[in-house]
Order: structure tokens, then sequence, then C-alpha cells
């Protein structure tokens, strides 16, 4: 057990991850206040309350309850940054913290429930991948018809060069997931646990491929399990991450629904798939619906809904930034792109000479970018120039 | 062949009815203009224009074309009202026109495309009827799981008392008008023929009920064939007459949605019941549903929303006008509803020596006048000061 050393962010946010839960504002209010080596120091190092619990003279974090204080510190007492991180590379992924350059900035609309980093696996890069995502969620023991109906609504996002996003859990979560894979796709599942101990056991085989073709990423650190509550808060990351939210199918009172009301509040787009109303997996959706939800029954109308991209991304059409400022494995995949497309990934990724799973991670960054589109399984150049008026769409 | 009284206006309109295509707005305003009888001398017995087109001098309808006049000379000649009035005599029914105590004032919404009478078959008062009825309609090859949510959906409205319109179709009105028959309820069905000549064949059956426990209504006189059009022009009834259109199941571009599309510019309140997105028999819903129209999934959903009845309708609790105003056979049907009920239809027939149909008549009529209640499948005395707030809900 080694102390953290205060004065390294990614440790003493590494060490933060352990001690404290997800989604915990008094956290977020204090790493806002004193940044995270100051809370980690006044946590650690400063004398607290009483362990019974009477306000002291001193108290480090007036207005917290001290028994929440007391977790913080015994957890990151017992925390061993160092070991984490060396976990996380070692299983060849990383952990982000805001400030670096792959933080999904839209994060930060989550205030201080903002994640305190993120443990991340896959070849993506998240903060590009993010730009253009939509989340499709719903029920555990979902119905034939809204497994069938998620995998193809995430089909359909996918070949129009979406990145789906969800929880890798069974039912929705899975046929959404599987949809991307299958139309080779890109996808994210967000986990309630460590990234290293997927979580259902039986989705090992679905959440292992989604680290070699999309990006499995977690708030928890290393070897954590899954909680009801942790269930529950991560649903707010998978909103905050994306442009919106899709309810396939979820009963009244349903997690799924916490997702698309985090998503409202968050001023994402909220929508759901109807349903039979004789089914009771549909009843939430509905009620969703009922309220300001948008009622969609194709990847078109999702498209139609999230495309309209405001400030927060790229153009439609046509590159943001300047060829020469891509990252190096973005530029050779981008050479690799014939001139005439549409080209499928497995093609473009001969001619690169990289993985096809690699070529994915980098055309997907591309789109959200602007350099490339997808149409169908193919790839091809975006003509920036036509026609004129799409070509800055949403506005640079 | 005898020429129409000018001076009757009944007579005038009967004649008008068979020379008049539904919804002839041009008539319409010729009608608002000169009256029915002024209308009809006009057109009898004033030299038009010449029959090769040319606009003439002393054109007794100018800017409305001259075939479209001709062919109501053509009509009206041969029309026979008092056979057609003696027709729906013999058969126990009416002839209604504006100004009528029977005639549904929220037809004139309609302006110059309102009905010029309604031929009428069935016991009860179509106006009172129509203050709390509500319009179930869909496709005529509908799924089972559209019959089976229309009928549902009638017997829950029935079972609060609600009429229940439709237009006798096969598929969702069908099902609608049967679920509100076999749950002691009202039903209204719309023709697009004459109320004597019902289509389809194969509801012969279905309408006879509707004539004995409900109310049959049309626009066109006795003995007249649907078309195509007519389908159309009386879905617009159906949409003015209520209080609001639900629809069960439509494809694009289906007339159902024409019926929901009217309400909304009636400023009725439109519906849809949504259904799988793989289920082209749901697509039409799905998209007046990504409009302005409200999901709903069951009775209490319609309920809520039409039941706000505005400046329309009477109280929902307690009596708009007093007892002693009411019609004989209406008040002789409130004097069987015991103090204490709820009570069967069956129980307050035989307690008021008339038959069950003409007495669920009598308690629809009642319930819209705010005397009566039904609670399941029995009826009681609206209790007015319990409690004070709802007993004027609405505004009287």
């Amino acid at each position: 057990m080694s102390l953290p050393a205060a004065r390294d962010e990614r440790r003493a946010r590494a060490t933060l991850s352990r001690a404290v839960e997800p989604g915990d504002e008094h956290a977020g209010r204090w790493l806002r206040r004193y940044g995270a080596t100051g809370f980690l120091d006044r946590l650690l190092h400063t004398a607290g309350a009483s362990p019974s619990g009477d306000p002291a003279e001193g108290d480090p974090f007036p207005g917290t309850g001290q028994k929440r204080v007391a977790s913080w510190r015994l957890r990151a007492t017992a925390a061993d940054p160092d070991r984490d991180l060396a976990t996380i590379h070692d299983l060849g992924g990383r952990f982000l913290i805001p400030g670096d350059t792959e933080w999904p900035r839209q994060l930060d609309d989550l205030e201080d429930a903002r994640p305190v980093g993120l443990w991340v696996r896959g070849p993506a890069d998240l903060r590009t991948w993010a730009l253009r995502s939509v989340a499709l969620v719903g029920a555990r023991a979902c119905t034939p018809y809204g497994a069938h109906t998620a995998a193809d609504l995430a089909t359909g996002l996918a070949r129009q060069g979406w990145v789906v996003v969800s929880g890798a859990a069974y039912g929705i979560d899975g046929a959404a997931h599987r949809g991307a894979l299958a139309a080779a796709g890109a996808t994210v599942a967000v986990l309630a646990c460590g990234v290293d101990s997927p979580y259902p056991r039986g989705h090992d085989q679905l959440i292992r491929r989604i680290t070699e073709q999309g990006l499995v990423i977690g708030e928890l650190p290393p070897d954590s399990h899954p909680t009801p509550s942790r269930f529950i808060t991560r649903n707010r990351v998978i909103a905050a991450l994306t442009r919106g939210t899709v309810v396939v199918e979820a009963q009244h009172r349903s997690g799924s629904l916490v997702t698309a009301r985090a998503a409202a509040r968050l001023g994402r787009h909220t929508m759901g798939v109807p349903g039979p109303v004789t089914s009771a997996l549909s009843a939430g959706v509905h009620e969703l619906l009922r309220g300001d939800a948008t009622l969609v029954t194709d990847a078109d109308e999702i498209v139609e809904l999230v495309g309209d991209m405001g400030q927060l991304a790229p153009t439609r059409r046509g590159p943001v930034l300047p060829r020469d400022l891509l990252a190096p494995a973005a530029a050779h995949v981008l050479e690799a792109v014939p001139a005439r497309g549409p080209t499928p990934t497995t093609v473009i990724a001969r001619r690169a000479g990289v993985t096809p799973d690699e070529t994915l991670a980098r055309l997907y960054e591309l789109h959200s970018l602007g350099f490339v589109e997808r149409h169908g399984d193919g790839w091809e150049l975006t003509r920036p120039g036509t026609p004129a008026s799409n070509a800055r769409r949403g506005g640079a």
C-alpha cells in the first residue's frame, strides 16, 4: 500500500476514482474547489472531525457528512493508484482525466457529478467517437421484438457512421452492441464495474470483442464490482456522452428511463421506440413518449434528430481541421482511403497495412472530424463542396 | 317525381342532401348565403348559364363551375324528398337539420363543409351523445393486435360512460363498435352511404344492432351507395362530431389519418395507439405521433385528455339543467335509477318498464347532462356536492 503522490493529478484522480462512488456530487464540489491533489491532501492530511460525528473545529469538508468523508478517507488510504494504472496499462488501456486530449468534454455538462476519470480499453479515440454517438438502452429481460429492433437500429446507425453507446447488459444493450459490431460499426460499452472485470459474465465474449473493435469504458478502477446504485449512476455517463438516448423497451420504473431523463436534463435528445400497448416492456417507453421524448421507428429518424449537430460537433460534411493536424495513425488510414469510394473497411485496412479493428477506429474518428463518410458497408472521402449548402451544415 | 316545396326548409335540405355531394363547400357557401329554400329556388327556377360552359349573364352561382351547378340541378330535379322522408320515417328514423334540438352543434365547426342534414336511426339523442364521444378509427385490414386494442379501448370508454364513434368498416371500426356494444355501451356509426343500405354488407348484423342500441347516421339520403370520395368526406363528420379521434392502426396514407388531421384542424384532440415499428399497420399512426398527436395506451389516458371539457360540454359532475327541463322519456328513466347505486342497465330498464336499448339511450343522455355516472357496468346518480371541487369541474 503506497500513499498517493499528492502532486500527481492523474495519480490523485486514480486514487479518488477508488475512494469516491461515481456521481458523488459532494466529492465533485470539493474536487472543483481544491483540485484532485488538493482534495486528496485535505482528505488524507487534515485532522478531521471526531468519529462520533460531532462537527468539530477544523472540519476539512464543512457541509459534507462525516460518515461520507470517513468512507472516502478509508478507501483513499487503501488505494494503490500505481497498481491500478499499471493494470490498465497492461491491458492496453488508459486512465483518462479532464484535460486529456481524449477526454470527452460533453461530460463536463454533468458538473459536480462529472466522473473523476475514465478507465478506457479499446483502439479508438473516445472524444472523437463520442461526438457522433447515440445511446441505445433498454430492458434486460427484453422481448424478441425489442432485441430485434435494438439490433436493427444499431446496424442502421453503424451504417450511417454513428457510434452506438450502451451498457453491455443482457437484453437490449447486448443486442445494440451486437448490431453495431455485426455491421462492422463502432460501439462503446459503458460499464458499472471495472473494465478488467466485465459484467455480466455471460457477456465476457461480447465485451472482449468490444475492447477490440470498439471501446469499453467505466468510472470504476480495476477489479471493481457493480452494485445496484452503480448501475443507476453509470446511466448518467451514457446520457452525457451521447447526442441522444433511445429507449427501446422499458417497463415502468426502469433504469433506462433514468438514462432518458438524465439525457433530457442535459439537453440531449430523448427518443423512444414504441411497441404494442399490450406489452409491459413497452409501457415505460410509452410513458416517456407521452412526455417530451420523440417517437422514432428507424435509424434514419434518429439520425435526422441527432444529426442536427448545433455547436457541439464538427460539420456534417467536410473536415473541421487541417489534414496535417491529424494524429499520425489517423492520417495514415486516411491516405489509404481511395479517391473513389465507397470502399469496405477491410480493403482500406489492407491498403494501410493495419488491422481492420484499428482501421475502423480511425475511420470513425475521421468521420467525426468530417474527412470521410460511411455509406452502407463502405467508406469514402467527404467531398466538401458538393453541395455547398451541405458542406458546412451544422456550423464549423 | 315531385318538385320540392321551396318554403319547407326540411324538404329543401332533404332535396339538397340528394343533390349535393357531402362536404361540397361551394354548395355550403350558397346555402349559407341564401338558405336551403333560397338556394334550391335559385337552382331550379333561375335560368342558368348555357350548357356550353360560357359564363352567361344572370349566372345564379357566380364563381361555381357550370358543370357542378348542372350536376346539382340534375340531381335536385330528380330528387323526391317526400319519399326519402317517408322512408326514414318508416325505418323509425329522422332527418335532422341545423336548428333542430337534436342537431349536434359541433358540426357547425365544419363551416361551409357542414352537412346539409343528417339521416339518423336509433333510439338516442345525437346531440347529447355527441357531447361525450370519442372517435376510434383505423385500418380495415387490421392485425389481431389492432382489433384487440380497438375493442379493449371501446369497452374501456363505454365503461366510463363515453360514446364510441366510428365508421362501421371492417377491421378497427367494427372492433370498436363491437367493444362498445359488448360492454352495454353507446356507439355511433357514421356511414358513407344511406342509413337504410348499410355498407359493408358483411356488417349488416352489426349495423342493425347499432340502430337498436346506438345510432347509425349519415349525410346521404336513403338508398345511396358509398364511393371512395364519400368515405373521405365522411371522415370529417366523425372528426367534427367527437371530442377527439384515436387512430388505432393505420398504414401510411390511410384514410384514418385524414380523419385525425381533420380532427386536429377542428381543434379536437388527436391521439394514436402505438404498435410494433415492424408493423406497416402502425406506421401511419407513428407518423401521426411524430407530429402533434398524443400517444395513448388505454381508455383512461383517452378520457384524461378528452375529459377536460372546456366550454363545449356540461360539467363532469352534476347536472347542468334543472330536472324538470328533461324530456319526459329521460326523466322517466332517471326516476328509475335507485338512490343507491351502481345499478345495471337491465335493472333500471325493468324498474322503468322500457327496453334495455331505450334505457341505455336515455342513460347516456342523462350522463352527458350530468345527472348520472357510469361505473363499470352500473349506473348511479351523480352526487353534485361530493367533493365540491369536482362538482363543477369543467365549468357550467
